[in-house]
């Protein structure tokens, strides 16, 4: 039978349950920020609520002085699609009969929030004087247009020269076990829209008009093999990617005028975006072609490649799993993008994401409780002198 | 002052106004062909109807042994598109003040039907008894599918091993003045629509996904730049042009799974559309894409090179005009494609081009009645011994 009442559950999980049982799809936050704010300010935080726009976001700090650790996450989840496709209802959680949280968010990423809730509350208990700062930076736009969310609280934290010095996210960075992989980085993400301009005609009358796809093919086709760099330790090659490809108006017999290109690069640490762009522009004019192009960088990269944080992560994670995790810096982009530029050190470790944003999501109940000793065991690595042990 | 009353204007002007007045766009006819018909029954043709679904047509003979002559048109006309974007309402036909005849159809192909009626009634009036038969093939979907129009009758005739020897199209093939261009044939026209199938993906994994747009771009530059043919005295080179290209869902990091090329051979006859269809997938093969395509032929290439229909169309021009009219086979499809298969030696003489469905449509009043006499003197060349002369 299914676990639905969290009472006998632990404090971890019937948190997630709290949080769980609220629906709030990008951008409302349904009151879990409230919940949440509830149990830090118990813990003595101080809380700061920074709306922007419709986006609710929090700041809280407990403490006043040394490093700042602080956790990230999100309110938010994507949506859950008909609730007919799944087997229980998205924000009505429940333990399965294999021992799995199932709900919309539960790996993405309100199992991660009550982890990092619990993991405080509990290292407070220990350490009620400890060393340094410990922050929670929580945002209801994460899986939206992440304009308002923790974009704008970075930038508000930058503004009051406010200290960041690590920063765990909250994302789920796991794939095959809990803790495997610790994300220290993620590749930029540059955007192009391009427009090749051609003469549009009649296919009849050919040498009266001028094909913009025929033009476009080779000058393409040289992006596609371009070898933009070789990656590095911690980054794959930059890839390039078409994505949309739009001409013509459907009838059979004109030559059309213009051809759209929607295209995507993923870059590692080795180029810059202004290179990228300066390159791409480059064999675009050396196919001699007559175009426009739009840029949109979605993220720089960042990486942590080394550091405190990424030790006391590693010890955190070896302290409950016995095993070492691997470090990667694949995936999309993250809220990480924007907290790196305050100068953290910056890592994201959360639970298994192989049901994420999907029909079904969950995550083993088991894991948000080992996950929540995995934050308490970093917290205790990075701010006491003590031996990691829980 | 524009002329809106007929009454003062020569028989083929009169009759191009009673066929303009008449918003015949395709399929509807209208009454164009019961106007035609009174006059041919006068003459002392056999009408025969020939409807195939909604689609009017009409075969007209007159006389009984010796070579056919048949002028081809058809009643129907494309769209004019809001009145008010006209000058002079489309179906309400008046002679401006500059002496262009204003309405849809003027120039494609009421003037030109008007032409040949008025042609008809002279010569016979001159020659009652001559040598041969002229015969008429109207359609009402010519602008349309094009399917039960001349095609149809042309399959009827054949099942009915009706002769045809010499066929004149009304089809404006005019480009600078009245008779300059005669067309003596019409280049292939074969279409594809092209599937080319990889792996759909995120950008962010491109190992996992298998871009179809990338490998699709290789295969079509080198259709574009595949010497096909070098055409021949009467005709271009066969030339390949993309038409429409459709990949990705619009979103901007998703590797789309599917590519959708139309693109359009027009051939000459130094090519079959069998070997066009053949070369086209060996180098689609080539290229190793996984690939779909979807074949269209929509008419074959034909040309009368030489012979008694085109000496006689030349002598009429020049009759007339008093200059040598050149001879094309450029431009769209028409239905001379069709009354080809018969055997027929086939040309298309008609008024000027340019303002062809378009809004305005025109053509010059004395062009029409020009025509009418470039119709007679041909006539008279293929079916008297006379000297040419009006
Ligand atoms: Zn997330
Ligand atoms: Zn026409």
């Amino acid at each position: 039978m299914p676990i639905t009442e969290p009472d006998t559950l632990s404090p971890t999980l019937q948190l997630a349950f709290a949080l769980l049982s609220r629906p709030s799809v990008t951008p409302d936050d349904e009151g879990c920020q409230d919940v949440m704010i509830e149990r830090l300010r118990a813990l003595g935080f101080h809380i700061e609520r920074m709306p922007f726009g419709d986006i609710k976001n929090v700041w809280a700090v407990r403490g006043h002085h040394g490093p700042v650790i602080a956790f990230a996450g999100h309110t938010d989840v994507v949506p859950s699609g008909p609730p007919a496709g799944w087997e229980f209802p998205p924000f009505s959680p429940c333990i399965d009969d294999h021992g799995m949280l199932c709900g919309r968010g539960a790996a993405d990423m309100k199992g991660s929030l009550a982890a990092m809730v619990t993991a405080v509350e509990r290292f407070v208990a220990r350490y009620p004087d400890h060393d340094g700062r410990i922050a929670f930076l929580i945002t209801s736009d994460e899986e939206g247009p992440a304009v308002d969310g923790t974009r704008a609280v970075v930038e508000q934290l930058r503004e009051r020269n406010e200290r960041l010095d690590y920063c765990i996210v909250g994302e789920p960075s796991s794939t095959e076990r809990l803790g495997d992989v610790i994300k220290n980085g993620r590749r930029g993400s540059l955007g192009g829209v391009l427009h090749v301009r051609g003469v549009q005609g009649h296919v009849a009358y050919p040498h009266l008009a001028r094909n913009p796809i025929h033009q476009a093919m080779p000058a393409l086709d040289a992006l596609v093999n371009e070898h933009w760099d070789a990656g590095n330790d911690f980054f794959p090659a930059t890839s390039f990617q078409i994505s949309n490809l739009r001409a013509g108006t459907g009838a059979t017999n004109v030559i059309p005028g213009d051809v759209e290109v929607v295209f995507n690069f993923r870059f590692s640490t080795e180029v810059t975006h202004e290179q990228l762009k300066a390159r791409t522009e480059a064999i675009l004019t050396q196919h001699g072609l007559e175009y426009q192009l739009d840029w949109t960088l979605n993220g720089e990269p960042f990486l942590t490649a080394e550091g405190a944080l990424v030790e006391a992560a590693i010890r955190g994670v070896e302290a409950v799993t016995g095993k070492r995790p691997a470090l990667s810096t694949s995936g999309g982009t993250s809220d990480g993008r924007f907290i790196a530029t305050l100068g953290a050190q910056v890592v994201e470790l959360g639970p298994l994401n192989d049901t994420i944003h999907k029909v079904n999501e969950r995550v083993r109940a088991s894991d948000l409780d080992d996950l929540s000793r995995i934050y308490e065991a970093t917290l205790q690595a990075l701010l006491t002198t003590d031996e990691v042990c829980l």
